[in-house]
């Protein structure tokens, strides 16, 4: 397994993509914008959901987190059953978050990876890419890594996805 | 757990959204389309993965039947630790799609869901929503069901997204 | 030159996508979807741009307005340059909307179509695609008709998109 | 009238939301893959239409050709009509491609952009963003630049977005 953590805009999509070019055996990719994709839509708008406030905020629920759980586990499995999985995240909790990962992957061989970006050029990068509020990438550039270990780390502000991709590649073959 | 298992255009999607905005309790979706996402870009020029023909034709591969197993046993695992998870498949394999998961579902309450949709029906929305190769829904309308049981089945050719949604639903709660 | 109204979700793009399938000749389509993705995303939030309430209303300024007016130009012209041309719009002003696109248009051959489809099942189909404001179905789908005169009138709520779209060709050959 | 010409995957379409973002005001957004998605299916697949070859050459025929010259036309047209407008275009053909739309935009302002960026870097971002034949980017990086002549040029290979919007919306102001 490999988990990528960075802020919104930070590049992690275009990581997990080259990865899974360069990487000899086929990796499954899965991560938070897909989990987000597997809601319902009405949890997008309630209490219990994931709220994407107009400012860049990102605030969960109950009903959030319970189903994320059950996520976590079954991205887990996946790696039990002999995938081999590349998950990209976005740990608005820091550290708890990076612990609930480790409790649910235990017993599997994990590189931890930070995808750093420096919150003015993941800011830019959000307006260039267009789908996304803006004050994301502002905001979640630092506090995702806060606590946070890494067996390694790459930063995307003047490295291209591919050359991280590679390095990453590198601890992995 | 809700599996759903028509042929391309038949319209699982649409009724995987109306089921989540129907139903009481949250429920995740992943299906087909999630899964071939979450595959490198390079299984889909390979012998080893999935293969879209010019002509609607779907093959896959070694490679691609192995990562299936592990995530059919992740979405499994999703069920084991609490969550409600709808899942839309296309049974390529009939009889032997269905064996598949239900031996990963072991131990957990599924219901079963047929989507049946006319082929020269699925044919026409094919063309209309204009996001797919040509001739999958016409190829696949009947395989898919080859040999396969339900618990209950719907048609899409005269009825609603949202009307099949209900009578799902129905035998949900 | 083709020009269809009708409210959000009332199947207009499908029937678009038919339509290009079915008439001999290449025919370019726009509309208002393929207009609001040539703004600037800022005119998605400010007063003379466009805005989506959460009730699925919708409102304009006059920034949008003079873009738009000067968009229908251009689409006109494209006619006058040769291309078959066919739109689909959301006449929000009902029979002004249709004004102005009658004063771009001239001199040109135009069919003008009404796409109906009734409220509820719109606002139904709305849930079922799953990438709509909720509400917009429901409040467009009388009033974008209201005064507008049409040489063709097609009802989706029980007619597939390739069928509206075969009587729409037949005015056309 | 703002014209950027470079190969696909150099970033015009981040730097047009970009500059779409710091330009005081605004400004439509037009160009190539808008152009396509304009087009029936149907020419996709066909001689006389667009086809992307599985190596990334791409080669247009005379239904194209045909239907781009009338877009262009209308193109030209709303900006005589008052809109401000950005297109990103990929000069297939060079210094002949800036003469037809030379030739269509006679008697407006026009700045003319060169978008570059090294093959390497492109091929390699093609890869990252995972939506393009690959070979598309390698193939077109230096060609489309034939002959072409610019009042400006970018270079996004060590540059970002943000930062070649703002050198172009000085040439503007």
């Amino acid at each position: 397994m490999i988990i990528l953590n960075g802020g919104s805009s930070s590049g992690k999509s275009g990581i997990v993509r080259c990865l899974q070019a360069v990487l000899p055996d086929p990796w499954l990719a899965f991560g938070c914008d897909s989990f987000v994709a597997a809601l319902p839509a009405k949890l997008q708008t309630s209490d219990g959901g994931i709220v994407f406030a107009a400012d860049g905020g990102v605030s969960v629920g109950a009903q959030f987190r319970a189903l994320e759980a059950a996520w976590t586990e079954g991205i887990a499995a996946m790696g039990r059953a002999g995938a081999r999985v590349v998950v990209d995240d976005v740990f608005l909790g820091g550290a708890a978050s990076q612990r609930r990962w480790q409790k649910a992957l235990d017993g599997l061989a994990v590189l931890w990876v930070g995808v750093r970006c420096e919150g003015t050029v993941a800011a830019d990068r959000e307006v260039a890419r267009g789908d996304r509020v803006q004050g994301m990438a502002a905001s979640q550039a630092d506090v995702v890594h806060d606590g946070v270990f890494y067996d390694l780390e790459v930063d995307t502000t003047r490295t291209e996805s591919m050359v991280c991709a590679r390095t990453i590649a590198a601890h992995v073959c």
